[in-house]
């Protein structure tokens, strides 16, 4: 069981006409992934609107923030006991057997544009075998080709452009990645939350966008920026990609500052808990079918 | 009240793997769009499943079709008794107070990337007075600009690209519609049904893509290419863009034949039917906020 | 020596405002590449008129049609003495030495964004051994990763696109190997003229759009869609993309029928003519820098 | 007249591989354009090699720079004396009466793609009055809907993205204006030099790019950017767009810091020098046919 202590701080500055925020900066409440801890702290007295979409367990906060100073500091305690699975017996599943509530997720989204991408994944991907390696191999392929350098891509960066300009931020991979998946009809999703792991050279903790496959009946975790330890990943949310689960969406005149992030794990074998370490097995924070269907 | 007898026919000839389809052609049921009655044919002996989506009505069939010939009938008797409202009283909601289930339609989409489109959007619209009339002007803007011309854009045509070829079929209409809407911030989504009305030199009768924005207190309906009566349109599906709602997503290998479609509107004086004619109040079949928060 | 017999038809049906057309149908006059007959026809009285860019030598042919059709039949007698040399020998040229009036071949254009191809480009050919057997590693690339389709691009098309989608024709594998080969900083232009020695299976014989590439003192022609035997090719025009030697640009409205091209070869011992046939030498119908620094 | 006193600093830091620069920063010598002294300063002990452009007259500097700093200093004492045209007495020139090397200047470049705006262009200004107030309402339409904003852009941005985007720098606006003037076949083209006038709280002096028109007999200046003094333009180089007249093209690893400029203008009745200003005459510093034609 892994074991991570979550602090997130946020600082904005507030025009005076005041600002709408749609946040997506709790953990997400799972069976792999339960919340023991948690508090939120809001600088300015406004009442945030919280809301859990059913479909994906994603907890949005709406805050409607005053003129000035908004400062929110989110902490968490949370425990993860991941699903995990023998790579070798995860395979991929035919469309004509995928949940319905699955299906959407090979269809081409706002930063994913799978569509235009079928010829290419089909000439690079498609004499593989099906199953997690092909899976592993279009991550491979993407992280190989791919240079992580920060500040390189914009909001408005999709995986079209990723694939011609070869260079993004974790957010670019995960949506080239999920591109070419779908390209050949596996489905995948965007996956935010916290990093753990990474080189401190590549910047301060941050945010994470990493990539979820759904393979055999679940869905499972890929990592296709390669810069981090995916056990110790805290999941806010899933979505198509990054339209659906911004750590923000900001609505009038705001000045950010770089988020403040800490997510420490802690180990202790009496309470079972060890370190988020790399590993070959598949990892997944999904119950499987059983609760999804019960949606 | 509108009543239609419908009918939709789709022929395919599938390669020797045979194919997987994913139909979006039932009439959805709504408290304001019923189906007296409903058949459906397949020309092959395969069980098609059916799914409704909760969040949207969609009514979705997958066929796993066998090689060779594939024909499909359907025929629905559809009653439509449209919600109607004064576009004067119809405001728009600021985001703060959108229901939850609304909010992901001001976000960007694959075919409608409103991201892109902020400072065109509000430069053209941005000090218009908000309602109803400011979407009437987004769709008199795109319907002035861009030119209804057959074959002038595939399925991978964004509103970006009509934005800039200025010319397209009805999909391409409501894409840019749907994106230069959200691009200020209200709710609009893409939907798809049957035609009703269009001038017969634009081709025989179609599948018909409009446009529905979220003002007051529901879901209202714009065609933005001008071409139909939208009172006579009957709905299948909602979605944030095209690729949600295709009439046929197909896997594998098929060779399609244009569909053929009658979509005719029955006057009966004596139960109440009158023909789909233009009026200058404001349509809806959706129920309001009392179904939807129910999902 | 390369004897061949080119015969060239085209077909337009003009509208009642009449129209502009800039052709450029000519074979290009070259100390490799003579003229020993020419003719052309045109149904209308109209005078052309004539002009060879002195940069390029493209012989350009302006017309003012009247509305109505227009035929014309352009005929030539073309000797081909290619200069041949030893791939082994040909090197690229450093940056620093290349001649003023080819540097600009390194440049982005319209249809070939190589700035956007930097990192794709050194990431894929950056370590290989520089000069023609890179080049030909580019050209390799391009083949097998574009697959030739009949139609299944337009006139907007550029290098971006078939790098994403994967299939084109042969003016689409044209910029696409130019954009890549300019990205690693080795000049390439978009040559046109006749093709030779495709399989009839991909249609009538048609315009060819190929590649020339600076390698040593002088432009080698390149085949990236693999379809034609290059030492047949007669040459019409160079320029940096389609955008600069289009067959024909109209200005105005036309109906086009597909053109009716005949390139026959001659095989006479006596006269030394041989048959074009593919050989593992570098082929070039350019005269060298002794010639273009004249200009 | 004009008399300018330019001075243009450059700084660079090179790589231990060192690094090639291609630079246009000369100022060119036209009849209206005298040069009447000049001078050139590198800090590295490198020849520069210079060569001008027969067809351009850009005058361009190679130079292999050595690893460590780079120190460019040009100076030049320019004397403009424009033609000067009456706007209502410039016309448009029909296609077929277009000078052969003004043609190419109608077709679409890498950041000009002319080719997609043709429909946008005649809906916006197709039944304009055609000549220099047709022109002049295309450089309105430009400057009231983009925003000028440093920053906003990077060298891969094109017309199409100033267009959807609404923002960039007067690159930026260059590259729009003269793609939509070609979309109605009017030659423009891209033309780089020093800014005069520009208001200070827009940054430094600093580079500036604008657009030339052919309309009767020559290449008129247009600032669709609407920031400077066109009077006080120092012309470098004209193009097809910013991919053939950089101020430096560079090869190689480099840091560079931002330009210093200074344009000064002198007064003085007795030499008949005058303070640029704005007038409402249209301005050229191109010398009419008879030379261009020429070359």
């Amino acid at each position: 069981m892994i074991h991570i202590e979550l602090q997130v701080e946020l600082n904005y500055e507030i025009d005076a006409q005041g600002a709408d925020f749609v946040f997506n900066i709790h953990a997400a409440q799972t069976p792999s992934q339960a919340i023991s801890a948690e508090s939120l702290l809001l600088s300015q007295s406004v009442v945030p609107h919280l809301h859990t979409d059913q479909a994906t367990g994603n907890r949005y906060m709406r805050v409607r923030a005053l003129p000035g100073e908004l400062k929110l500091k989110y902490a968490a305690t949370v425990d993860l006991a991941h699903h995990r699975a023998d790579p070798a017996e995860l395979g991929e599943v035919p469309v004509y057997r995928l949940p319905p509530e699955v299906i959407g997720y090979i269809y081409p989204s706002r930063y994913c544009q799978s569509d235009r991408l079928v010829r290419l994944a089909i000439n690079e991907f498609g004499k593989l075998r099906q199953g997690y390696g092909r899976v592993q191999a279009i991550r491979d392929w993407v992280q190989s080709r791919v240079t992580f350098t920060p500040n390189s891509s914009n909001s408005s960066t999709s995986a079209i452009e990723t694939l011609i300009e070869r260079v993004g931020v974790c957010r670019d991979f995960a949506h080239l990645m999920i591109a070419l998946c779908r390209a050949v009809n596996v489905p995948a999703r965007f996956a935010t939350g916290t990093d753990y792991g990474a080189d401190p050279a590549l910047g301060p903790p941050d945010f994470q966008a990493y990539v979820e496959v759904y393979l055999g009946d679940r869905w499972y975790i890929f990592d296709p920026s390669g810069t981090a330890i995916p056990m110790g990943f805290v999941r806010f949310g899933t979505g198509r990609d990054a339209a659906d689960v911004a750590f923000a969406t900001i609505f009038g005149g705001v000045r950010s500052h770089a988020p403040v992030i800490r997510a420490s794990a802690v180990e202790d074998t009496v309470r079972g808990f060890v370190l988020p370490h790399h590993c070959r097995e598949a990892l997944s924070t999904d119950s499987g079918p059983q609760v999804v269907s019960g949606v």
